[in-house]
């Protein structure tokens, strides 16, 4: 087995200033898991209601995503739903119906317990320690989560960074870990705690690579237009990690490939509603996009 | 005559987190002049008065800045003052002494009159207007402004950006000017008013590079401590323009190189106070600050 993504899976709404939908595929497996695709075969773990959408369930199957660890219950999907303001600048959530994942116990399949790979997409902490318990191996463990668990599950969250190599936050979560607005001595104490990686996401802005004294910068591309921001964070982690599965190597020259090809997925993912923007791409639309970052950034 | 900068010369009165600082050089044109004094040997033009530090004086003539153009008149020079919050999140400024200023009217030697770059560094539009009207060339012209100007001068202003080759403001003078927060729309509306080269500074982020369809995008080193950022923006356009002055050389390629060497000398700039981090540097620091921004964006 070679990577293994455990997060959430719901149905989402969101409204934007671009537009609005109802009921579209969300949660952070989903966003992780296409993402990583496009590098190697995701398997996922995760729950959903009988209402889940079989056309959902096809086109994780067309993205050659393992189901395998996806329990389906009686009950509902897990719904969220949120409006951004104007500009993109604040969201709120509208409403949030746990349904079946309320109960969620990520349980691994005994092919997935080897796995090299392992991806803490974004859900509550305890579930994530749960995950790495049923572990028989020594898998890279790549940890994302937010600001929600930060103010509400600190202990957990800091006992589980201890045990992953990977942590990738946002910067204001960063700041909030770490007290520290200076991007180098966020990421030294993010280092203290725990993981020998460290990614700092910037937005649109980019983000920032750490690892023992070196530092990677990937710019945020600039886009004609946002159109929905949900996932970006999750698609960026799951193209990462589906990379590094992919190359199987923790060289900084190559994380630094796995970051910039993080950012090519969410630079798609934005550009449409839902996961819209990074389903059924072809090679050459994501070497295309490789393209522009290279040409953004290189001199 | 290669390249003329005309702005303001004034001392400053700091106070940061990082500590305090009183009557040290500053003012637009100390910045800019000093930051192009490592490429080429700029000439200034403004007005100080005669109470103006004789050790300010040698400090330019050190750094080979040609000081025809700077008048000393009766009375005391310009004097700013300004305090930082707590995590430079904020600036407020705590007094404005124009002084000798006050009246301050560019008058160009009759040497600077074909200069091939011209600086049109931070002061009042009407004030640069009268810059261009005495050239008798066709200089590349760079334009840097403020917020100030948009709120109070805007109709000068924007014949002014008609005028000249490159105009070089921050993020939120962007948006202010077009109205958008989207970076490549921005840039549009900013080429349409007139130049065809934009440079957005992003402050901690970095800055993009427009022109025609073509963007650059340089990150912002992570530093490990910023003192104090007062001139980062005049630095960094003054190493801009001193560099294109050395090569003379309007391929998008070397306005990139151009852009770097902007943010290397700015980079120094935020580490001390005043233009203590850009004064009798080695061509070695720069060479090593060049290869940390090469390591931190290269891939």
């Amino acid at each position: 087995m070679s990577l293994i993504i455990v997060g959430s899976l719901a149905l989402d709404t969101i409204e934007a200033p671009t537009g609005s939908v109802a009921e579209v595929p969300g949660g952070s497996s989903s966003y992780c898991s296409i993402a990583a695709s496009y590098f190697t075969h995701p398997n996922i773990v995760g729950v959903v209601g009988n209402d889940f959408p079989d056309s959902v369930v096809t086109l994780f199957k067309d993205h050659q995503i393992n189901l395998e660890g996806m329990t389906v219950e009686e009950g509902k999907t897990f719904r969220w739903g949120g409006r951004y303001a104007d500009n993109f600048d604040d969201r709120t959530t509208l409403f949030t119906e746990l349904n079946v994942f309320e109960t969620f116990n990520p349980i691994l399949p005994a092919v997935y317990k080897n796995a090299a790979y392992v991806l803490l997409a974004n859900i509550h902490p305890v579930l994530q320690h749960h995950v790495l318990d049923q572990l028989e191996v020594e898998s890279f463990v790549v940890l994302d989560t937010m600001n929600l668990w930060i103010d509400t599950a600190l202990d957990d969250l800091l006992t589980l960074i201890k045990r992953v190599n990977m942590l990738v936050i946002n910067d204001e979560e960063a700041r909030m870990l770490t007290q520290e607005r200076n991007y180098k001595k966020a990421a030294s104490k993010l280092h203290a705690m725990g993981p020998e990686w460290v990614v700092i996401k910037k937005g649109q802005h980019g983000a920032l690579l750490f690892h023992d004294d070196q530092i990677f910068s990937v710019p945020g591309l600039v886009l004609d237009e946002v159109k929905d921001p949900t996932g970006a964070g999750d698609t960026f982690v799951g193209a990462l990690i589906g990379y590094l599965d992919q190359s199987k190597d923790h060289s900084f020259d190559n994380m630094k490939l796995a970051v910039v090809f993080g950012s090519v997925l969410a630079s798609f993912c934005v550009q449409d509603f839902s996961v819209d923007g990074i389903t059924y791409l072809e090679e050459s639309d994501l070497e295309a996009r490789y393209d522009e970052f290279v040409i953004i950034s290189q001199f």
